[in-house]
């Protein structure tokens, strides 16, 4: 079956946005300025990377979607409150994101803040609507100490540093991947997935969201601003570590191209439910040409 | 029987700092710098009040306070997180917290940020490791837009306004009261409250939390740098409006008291095992003396 991805990518963020609407319309008794700011950087015109994989991980486990939607809502919300932490002057001071300007630049750097800080809060109601403690448990792992904020540390640390490949990983590892790893995983926990699709699922969120790591820095490199969303050679103006300076821009793209090759070899225990994946897996490092 | 109020919180707290130790003691694989940064705030010498109530009401509904340390440990990180980013220059902007230089002095913003944003996410994996989603999404709320995120929003936005009585107590409610009645509600719950237990000791949170901030107010005005913990007159200097500037010192001491005596009327139900709450209350309002 031919696979669509950015239409396959499409309707998962339709679906995911319409619940997000749903949360939101919950939060009543509530600072209108607060959510002002929530809904600028929520409804930003994200690709819905996270809520996609949950609930495509969901759909191929149990052939339904929908009960992977409260961890759908989660992931992007901590997506995007880590994206308005990461642009504030003291940390990355981006003026814009998505072609528009960042949060704090609108709102002031206090509602940046408070507005991340609610998105954070809330995203673990959300989670913990499905009823499964288990769900709250990894997404807190993945964006907490040993994963994102502790990625976002390192990051800050490395700035002028010239990292190996292996510091490369390890930090792209938390600072990205571990969400990427427990969206899929959260999905999958949601479908009922038994351990042989958690396990197969698990490998291929982990090799994908290194493809994705390293199809980006190629697309700093070579791309256009539209595919990348953020402008051309901003990592290297940065002097931020990336796998093309560090291994030279053809063994980057080979090193990509292995690791879409291994997150589609993940999947063989699944048939054409799995399609859809292994469309996305080969997308991601196809954005390029 | 006579209780001795601190010698009880003391009790409560050491319990719950052995339990954030083991907390820490998990955390591997993570940066020292930002571990360092959530000690330094964590482990300040707060009272520990919201686990002390939190440990205190499992104990009164079920006979031993240890189901709760879940919740004690996350209702004292999130307490904790608040302070942190209420300190940041582009909100409170002040430098001394508890007697010692704000995170931001000891490790710059961007630290004090993702420190803060660490032990908010961390709060909830130790939340969820109870088993209760429930739990998680009571404090999630009581944390979030339409509680003290909410609160610090309408705090921000309050300055240099001069605030009816009402408005106060809506944006106490907020601020700090919702943290304060999900102290005890959570620590009913993991007790396996019935509905008329964890009806007496909702009430009894919401009217503790006004005495809190009345005699905090009180305090700002009558009291010793050492009861309050903070400089004499800050809120004052701020022009943060107080109970006592919206209707008298007087007046403000019988409000408080009136909240006591109705916190304590709220304990009926109970017998002899709630004489620490009791006790509690009245200590509340008799700082000041």
């Amino acid at each position: 079956m031919l696979i669509a991805v950015p239409e396959y990518l499409a309707s998962k963020a339709a679906r995911t946005e319409a619940a997000l609407e749903q949360c939101f319309a919950e939060w009543v008794d509530t600072p209108a300025t607060l959510l002002e700011a929530m809904r600028y950087s929520l409804f930003a015109g994200g690709k819905r990377l996270r809520p996609g994989l949950a609930l495509g991980a969901c759909e191929i486990v149990c052939g339904d979607d929908a009960p992977a939607l409260p961890a759908a809502c989660a992931l992007e919300m901590i997506h995007t409150y880590s994206l308005m932490h990461d642009d504030l002057p003291s940390m990355d001071n981006d003026d814009l994101r998505r072609g528009k300007p960042t949060a704090h630049r609108v709102f002031g750097e206090a509602m940046a803040i408070l507005g991340g800080d609610a998105l954070l809060t809330m995203a673990f109601d959300v989670a913990a609507s499905s009823g499964d403690a288990r769900v709250v448990r990894e997404i807190a792992q993945a964006a907490g100490v040993a994963g994102m904020v502790g990625g976002q540390v390192i990051d800050l640390e490395s700035e002028g540093k010239r990292l190996s490949v292996d510091e490369l990983k390890g930090l792209h590892a938390r600072k990205t991947g571990a969400l990427i790893r427990v969206s899929v995983r959260t999905g999958a926990l949601l479908g009922g997935a038994n351990d042989e699709a958690m396990g197969a699922l698990t490998a291929y969120g982990d090799h994908i969201g290194l493809a994705f790591q390293i199809a980006d820095d190629v697309l700093d490199v070579i791309g256009t601003e539209a595919a990348l969303g953020k402008p051309i050679g901003s990592d290297i103006a940065r002097d931020k570590s990336t796998y093309p300076a560090a291994v030279g821009l053809d063994r980057a793209r080979t090193l990509g191209e292995e690791s879409v090759a291994a997150a589609i070899g993940a999947l063989e225990v699944f048939g054409p439910e799995a399609d859809a994946f292994r469309a996305l897996a080969r997308y991601i490092m196809d954005r390029d040409r």
